[in-house]
């Protein structure tokens, strides 16, 4: 399913060569105000700006809204924007259909869907429908707001260095792609989440490994956590609303927020179109053969991350605020 | 919710010191053999056996079938599995209303459910939940082997120590709990998981965070990828099989599976209840105070983890199977 | 899937001659004082009483709470509720092996579940496990209680007389069962339901539907509108708050309430068990045969709906009522 | 919720005067031939044809691509399908802005989004959405044809006429609207549907009520069975394949397709919107008010259901054989 919450239900569709990719939002609290204002920030973020390292690949990438709103206003009924594929040059990619890419999705969506997928520039698996998250992102962290609740994520480390220029260079000097560390924080209050299977981890961990490149996500002090003793570890709580003098938990116990600050970190791998040439199974000849990757991409795909788990992040909180009646259905 | 699964779907219940604790499987092929003896096992497992370092609880836990077996067999109707709770001393938990333990559930629960949980030993929250997944853990697997597919987990260290022993004896040393690393790995067909939502990466983390102090998974290389080029890290396809050279990408690639080795690992957190005495709010007072816990607790909560581990892994790759056709709906 | 319901989550499980039947709740609000003193009317309301018709069948059927009760109080955890099955005489149903019952589950259990069905008595398509269907009832009515919500259903007719004794007369004289109809209204707030797939009466015909021998639902007018002209069939809407000079609509219009009385009625079809000898494939010989329906049945199942129709029609309203944030997670 | 289906799950939007309607449907196998030729007969079917009594409103409403097709094949991704709306006249529905429209969502749509509701022609409410339901009908018979399996429905009476030109005159004649009685029958393979909470019947009237003006459901005899002694009513099963002498179950016995023809009819109300004079709440006054539906309206429109009819009933048959393994992923 490419589908995900129970009161604000989420739907992504859309191809990276297609005509469009776009966004299906139900759910979503009646009288919130939008307007395509409100994504031009997120939007050009996910662009990775004008940092070294991202791809040069321009679109204006606006919101188009099909349903949902009216008078500039969510009417209650289901949001539909999509996102338009233009300067689109699938020449680039109709090469590649020799080589399935190696740590893409090329080999499994062949696979998986018989040879049928949509297959330039990733089709469906591409990072390209992160814009449709992103425009999730737009509205959850707006309805948020209502509530006084911000969720920011920011790159800790790239390729091993807190110096973020330093570690792009070294992708540079490498002239390959490289790898990063993101981390999200956002004040949430008690409540959120339930034992066992929807825990607050358990909902933005499923959440957060929608965003392509992930390979993995710990929750306050996380892996480290394992080298820990007991009383090292755990969180004194030093008042009646359940303030914690530490926070080893990142902000979740029993799987339910605890009024700290949400914190958790994910790992994104290098970006998988490295510039390098690179042995991988030849379609047409069925033997292990070099191949190059054409076509714009980004050295290191962790730049454009920080917004689209701020985008997923606030997308499960906003399904979870919803389910403890702490967002009104209409705003 | 505590429930999960598409078509295989699973909802566990119950309190630690209640009557029982308990699971229900709606969706289970009919026709799988299915008896006490085949539980014994992964139960006995879970006790964490006779290692330094677990709980000297005992109880007989065998499963007791309430619905959905006939001569035997499973019938297809609803599977319900009832594990009595024996040999519970209320006593000593009692007198720990006065403090929410640090790291425990319960402060959030008490906020949450307005003062109407069963606070006794974690009521729901319990850890005694696990033997409800890992009842569901036998059945999937059991299911799996008649596709030949195995899963296993292991613990990989104990407070930072690859020799187990030593890591044990580190928190013997300290009179404190202590956190591990376990991995999990099976042998995967191609094709399970879809894109984005979900990525068999998103439900197999959805799904091990409901296991009670996991703090963190990693996929293959994991945060180690963070660290890597792109050239290092992408996986060669070698056959048309889509055999990799190399498996940094855990055997999932686009969110699907792509049939080499399926691998991660978790991070499991010091228990929570050491027997240091710490500090915490004593909910009399409103003030900080100093308590020890007591009771029963194992030092190291990850030795008994690696069969819940199975278990819900099982459970994720029985559902992703029964929707990709390749488990029938009658064995 | 045996389970109903987004927030209040309902799933019944067990066999007509197993050991038990019950029911697990998911996401019952916290704090809702719950005894077995409860059900105790609704339990013998489904007996059908001490009226002609229904069946001598003597079952103590008293709820037994195996999880989500502390204090005689809901906790927010899963509610389970078992009902063991006594007073079982498996050998009458044994004998009805050789045919497949007309108008019982028998044929497509067999086919669907490839024999391994618990056949016993309808094993899990059994009329026996609406038991759990009323103990839903029982909780979702005291939710709706607190609300100022009251469901009540009453048969409206039998075997086409509204006379009841004398419809029950009719089945007795022919010693033949009967169907009937039943009637449910509820006064419900404005504001429940959605436009299309969910719509109230969608939710609600999916949930009438679960109860065994329904075989129609008719919403206000129901299926005389088809032969009305417009002017005739529209409600005049006579005040701000939305009522109607008529009711020709049940109190949903666009697939929400809007604030009249809830009104609805099903069809029960005759019991399929009639004393009669009939006529159907003897699975031996692969022939037509004769036979008779061994054992204890009801001559008219319609007397022993209302309860259970009351108990999904409040289900579905607290589910409806908890989305639209007019329950409280905790009461 | 705007969507339904487990497996081949459909999401509806838009609203009548907005940009477009459309609708997202994810989960269907790869490999289906689909062009714009194949949605032809049934939008203009919808349109209710040139028979007398509908409305004259002529749109191309020609379906639009916008995800999930690659080289006129579908590619197992989410296929968004949009219809513009064209030829909207704003202005005869702003007129009625003072009025909430008996039997018309405009009261419910108002109360329960805050008044935000898109309100212009009915906005998310209206029927202009069924066309979204046609183009999904089209897919999902064009994957039931490939097993052979066809749903037709007819109109069966109007104005309680079966000679429907003289339903129809009596409502011409009358000035006013009509309702009507539409069938659906489908070749239904054994085996769809389940016990309880999804009986075919649930998901069949489920999806039926998403169709605005229905009124009613009944399935085989239905209403008439209420009437019936149980032998009369019983379907003798005379072979091994389980074909009934009679069908009065309607194809559905314990929930569970039998194998017999599916068989089932839906009450139509007549249009809310009818010619004549109506009275209603004057919103501006908060009295009562008489006024004039202006505008293209269909005096029954019963006439134009059976294709919507068709596409739900389909839509529900599609997730079943996929759940039920019967439809491959790929076809």
């Amino acid at each position: 399913m490419n589908s995900f919450g129970r009161i604000f239900k989420v739907a992504i569709f859309g191809e990276s060569h297609g005509e469009s990719v776009g966004v299906n939002i139900d759910g979503c609290p009646a009288g919130l105000p939008l307007t395509v204002e409100d994504f031009l920030v997120d939007i050009e973020r996910r662009k990775g700006g004008t940092q070294k390292g991202t791809t040069p690949r321009k679109e204006d990438d606006l919101p188009i809204f099909k349903s949902g709103l009216f008078n500039n206003k969510t009417t209650g009924a289901p949001i539909t924007i999509i996102f338009e594929n233009k300067n689109t040059r699938s020449g680039d990619y109709e090469k590649l259909r020799d080589f399935p890419r190696p740590s893409h999705a090329d080999f499994v969506a062949h696979d998986k869907f018989g040879g049928y997928e949509d297959y330039r520039g990733g089709g469906h698996f591409s990072g390209r429908l992160t814009v449709c998250l992103v425009a999730v992102g737009v509205i959850a962290k707006k309805l948020l707001q209502y509530q006084n609740i911000a969720v920011a994520a920011n790159i800790l480390e790239i390729g091993g260095e807190k110096d973020l220029e330093k570690g792009l260079q070294k992708a540079i000097d490498a002239k390959d792609s490289i790898g990063g560390i993101v981390e999200c924080r956002a004040n949430v209050p008690k409540g959120l989440g339930e034992p066992f299977f929807d825990s607050a981890e358990s909902l933005i961990s499923h959440a957060v490994f929608a965003i392509p490149a992930v390979r993995g996500i710990e929750f306050g002090t996380g892996f480290a956590a394992a080298r820990m003793f007991g009383l090292e570890h755990n969180d004194a709580i030093i008042d009646t609303n359940g303030t914690t003098r530490t926070n080893h938990a990142g902000g979740i116990v029993g799987g339910i927020s605890n009024g700290n600050e949400l914190v958790f970190r994910i790992a994104i791998k290098p970006t998988a179109s490295t510039p390098k040439e690179q042995e991988t199974l030849n379609w047409n000849t069925g033997e292990v053969d070099t191949f190059s990757v054409k076509g714009r991409h980004d050295l290191c795909i962790a730049l454009r991350v920080p917004v689209v788990l701020e985008a997923v992040t606030a997308m499960v909180l906003t399904d979870l605020m919803l389910l403890e009646q702490r967002i009104k259905r209409v705003v």
